[in-house]
């Protein structure tokens, strides 16, 4: 579906431009320290193109407004019930608010709030979740009906205010109404949309339930901007996002990881080595095919199918390029030959 | 797709029985211990139906052979290149036998096997692997052709044998080669399929390709039992298994797990709870939507709509029972009444 393009910061979401991951920092803004600045820039290097934070209080909107100083994504603000931190954090370079007008209060809390995003040339996000509708809207049985009237009320008010420079998300943990709700939407509206299932819950069941949406609505062309919800850390969020795109083809870069299952045959301890390497790897800017296999019954076949692979072979690790053996050594030497090999490729 | 119904011990597999789902143990089979009993009782309890052990030498087969008479599970062996070990396990009450005719070397070698199989009763699951086909196939362009192809000459040896007693599985780690193999053979062949993607990877990127060729295929009505494939643990794999299952509504059965991604708000440590409590809730046998949330926006209304739930609220946690607040406790006891209200219901 066609849709506007909204600028968050430098990077423009909808319209024609690439698909965008997003991720949500998960601990309180404390404060500005060099641990939270190489915390962002980590996620940017996974592939996270947007983070969002939660804005509870003043000291928070502070503490963000500093850091979107500090890092090279652009970074959002979530805020409800208190417009004073949305007109706060504008005074900084924060590249979107998320706030539903419905839970801010006095009509002229949020025309004080969307003048300021207007003459800052900030977009909103409006945030519609199926978990904290409004009241009359809340007893309404049918989930996606209601999501999508919540949608096209808060969207009204903003209107109404002049203001269209807008993403909104329709999201419930129940895949089935948050894929029918975005379908709702995407064919009556041409704003932007930032899809996810909420409440995914922990990580497999939020993976599984995530794949799922997004599969079916990427594939109708339905959803710009991606945020995987877990109850896990931003970097678990931001590699499922990836692994969503690369399964359905829709993003080449990167490191494509094939590793076995372990068996009792293994003589390599895959686990161990993925533990210690999968980000890593993730975070290389190459777009490669990496096999990591545990012994020799399928493994120097998937490892020659790769770009690099490493096996095991009795109490001997084997690297492959391009289909040929390029080194034995032995598991402890694994890891760092194993890293100075991908590099030269 | 209607298959033939085969029997794995007692389980049917295929034809109108209910999908199953399947992992793989990880650990060498050194001895029979109750921690193995109990590791293998544990997974059944989270819902594995059958699990396979690999049997790379005859102490394995052995340990193998008294651990079926110790579950109630079925188990089955799988074996490469050793008739003998096939053999040998068929003294024993397995389920199944994962072989491949073309890696067991001389005619009279699969001819002593299959006459052993037909005999005891036992299935032989034939797993084609698109990292070990034979090698005038593993040269083939078309990655899920060369699958069949080496599928139907596996299955063209059994049947010259008249062996029928055959499970099926066509396994790749490219989702696309896996879904595409699937689809041609179930075109051709009614015997039942054992679905999987092989060398998934780690936990994500498994859980990723695995449910999206799982929801392809068993939309199509393709698959009687799973595999999900993963550099993890066999609870990892079979929870993911489930949780295909239950996200495309093929399982109604079990405990669904709503829980929230923890933001800078949460004061309810909710990635630490569920860490304690998912193992535990998953193998409850009863039949609840559960939400776990760490604050006041989305908690309570998301709590509402579960069974039970439980939310944070300032430094307390509030427990709700079918949309009515049950109790308040604090967070050090939420655990432990949490269970207690769990199991009252």
């Amino acid at each position: 579906m066609q849709t506007k393009t909204v600028r968050v910061g430098a990077l423009p979401v909808g319209g024609d431009s690439p698909l965008t991951i997003q991720s949500m920092w998960k601990k309180p803004l404390t404060g500005l320290s060099d641990e939270l600045v190489a915390g962002v820039n980590g996620l940017a290097a996974l592939g996270c193109d947007i983070l969002r934070f939660a804005v509870p209080d003043m000291k928070s909107a502070e503490v963000l407004g500093e850091l979107a100083g500090r890092v090279s994504i652009p970074l959002v603000a979530d805020i409800h019930f208190d417009h004073r931190l949305a007109l706060r954090c504008m005074d900084f370079p924060i590249a979107k608010v998320r706030i539903n007008p419905g839970n801010i209060g006095a009509k002229w809390k949020v025309e004080d709030l969307v003048r300021k995003a207007l003459d800052k040339n900030v977009p909103i996000r409006v945030g519609v979740n199926h978990g904290s509708l409004p009241g009359h809207l809340a007893k309404e049985k049918d989930g996606a009906e209601a999501m999508l009237r919540a949608a096209e009320e808060e969207i009204g008010v903003l209107e109404s205010l002049g203001f269209g420079n807008i993403i909104i998300s329709l999201k419930s943990s129940d895949t089935e109404s948050t894929v029918r709700a975005n379908r709702l939407f995407a064919g009556r509206f041409d704003y932007p949309l930032h899809i996810g299932v909420t409440e995914a819950g922990p990580l497999i069941p939020g993976v599984v339930r995530s794949t799922l949406a997004f599969s079916s609505l990427l594939r109708d062309g339905i959803g710009n901007t991606l945020r995987v919800s877990l109850s896990d850390t931003p970097e678990a969020e931001v590699i499922t996002a990836r692994e969503i795109l690369a399964a359905l083809g829709m993003r080449v870069k990167g490191i494509r990881l094939v590793s076995c299952p372990r068996c009792g045959r293994a003589g390599f301890d895959v686990h161990g080595f993925l533990a210690l390497a999968q980000n890593r790897l993730m975070s290389l800017d190459k777009n490669l095919t990496v096999a990591v296999m545990g012994c020799a019954v399928n493994g120097p076949g998937e490892a020659r199918h790769a770009d690099i692979g490493i096996t095991g072979a009795g109490n001997k690790v084997m690297i492959f390029k391009h289909g040929e053996l390029a080194r034995t050594v032995a598991e402890e030497n694994a890891l760092e030959v194993f890293f100075a090999e991908l590099e030269a490729l």
